[in-house]
């Protein structure tokens, strides 16, 4: 049997540590395609670039391992690697492994799994990984076994037509991680403050902060699963109707109006 | 009664015709404040600004009619507009009216989308508008009735908690517009190609180019009601758990492997 081809990305860039043990995780598995940003992209949620030239750049290129750095968003590295680079579907793509959570509304804003949205486009299976810690020298040795397992399982047995996996692991805080958990996407929300500075020319300016505030008691959620040292795989899709409110919205109908 | 607070903001940047029509419109239902980027930001989806600071800049200040330009992206002008300008919640938050379609898969893309949805996480009613052309000098002038009709509804009655709306108006092509129409998101995306071109120094570049594909034959979307001359109304959530999915996968759930 022919080894799995294993298409990797991610939004901190070709040099986050992150990466690199995703990389090392999935050669296991098979062989590797990597395309990453050439910098960081945190933050760009499902950016395209659509008014300047996309460039890639080889990197590496040895017998089941090649890599190019692009100048583009994750999701540009995704259409590009699949279109330009490879010219076929790879049978797995992986991002990550995301330094900081992509949990709960974070995949809204979530460069990892914007990547992972554009593989469940093309029905390509596709798992986003993202540990719960912010540090540029994050431990993600723990993370090896559960990667290995749900990978596992999506080269196995494949994923529901246009569904994809966002799959967060808790930080190593000196407890073991107790297993992993499938649940939903928590109702939880970034509570935003601007902090308002003057610069040396007393010109306004301000920087975007955030404390994240879970709403959710939910049993069944993301943030449940990460608090109680679960890994969460939440399984998601694009399709953002609001399917109940349709017919309450009914009578908003009309004919022509002009 | 005091006037609604009507925020407004786009993602083809503050000078364009669009948002200028969306800002006639909306003075015939309350007071505007308009926070919109200083520069086209279109393809941004919903990314916000972390690295850098913010900045505004006072255009204009008449009663009833504020309006400042930002170098943020639009999730930035929501998140900004509402926390360190205003400092509370607007009664609506419109965005747009875009420059070319937001219905089906681009509502991922969008950073008209990705401004309403800010607003749905905080709770305010709010609606996306865009016209099926994306020419800069676009006919605007059939939208007006589509416009105060559906924001007269959402101002009325509200919206289901953490639901916002997305609206995409077909272009004027010399037949009237037929009516409103509440549908779901169509199944379609785009079939990307990627135009491979040499610079003058002999190294390659690529654009993103694409083709928009409906594969979705159903007679309640988005794609259906423009392709017959109405104006479309997607409820949208942030949820984007695939509930269905989760009892296929329970038996890939684990306890600890480290």
């Amino acid at each position: 049997m022919n080894k799995p081809l294993i298409f990797i990305t991610n939004d901190d860039g070709i040099h986050a540590p992150g990466l690199r043990a995703l990389i090392g995780v999935m050669k296991q598995l098979g062989d590797v395609l990597v395309v990453a940003p050439d910098k960081p992209m945190s933050g760009m949620g499902h950016a395209v670039t659509i008014t300047s030239p996309l460039r890639v750049n080889k990197l590496k290129e040895e017998p089941g391992h090649i890599e190019y750095s692009c100048n583009g968003t994750p999701a540009d590295c995704v259409k590009l690697g699949q279109k330009a680079i490879l010219g076929r579907n790879p049978d797995l793509i992986v991002s990550g492994i995301n330094h900081g959570s992509n949990s709960s509304v974070n995949v809204i804003y979530s460069g990892t799994m914007a990547a992972v949205l554009e593989g469940a486009m093309e029905n390509i299976p596709s798992i986003g990984f993202s540990l719960n810690d912010y540090s540029f020298h994050a431990d993600f040795s723990k993370c090896e076994p559960y990667i290995l397992s749900i990978a596992g399982n999506v080269l196995e047995k494949g994923l529901p037509e246009y569904t994809c996996l966002n799959v967060n692991i808790p930080a190593v805080n000196g407890s073991p991680i107790k297993g992993i958990k499938i649940v939903r996407q928590a109702m939880a929300f970034w509570d935003e403050k601007f902090e308002h500075r003057k610069d040396p020319h007393e010109r306004d300016y301000f920087w975007l902060t955030g404390v994240f505030r879970n709403r959710d008691e939910g049993l069944d959620t993301d943030e449940w699963a990460l608090k109680n040292n679960y890994v969460s795989v939440v399984p998601v899709h694009f399709d953002l109707t609001s399917h109940k409110t349709i017919p309450l919205l009914r009578d908003w109908e009309t004919g022509n109006l002009n």
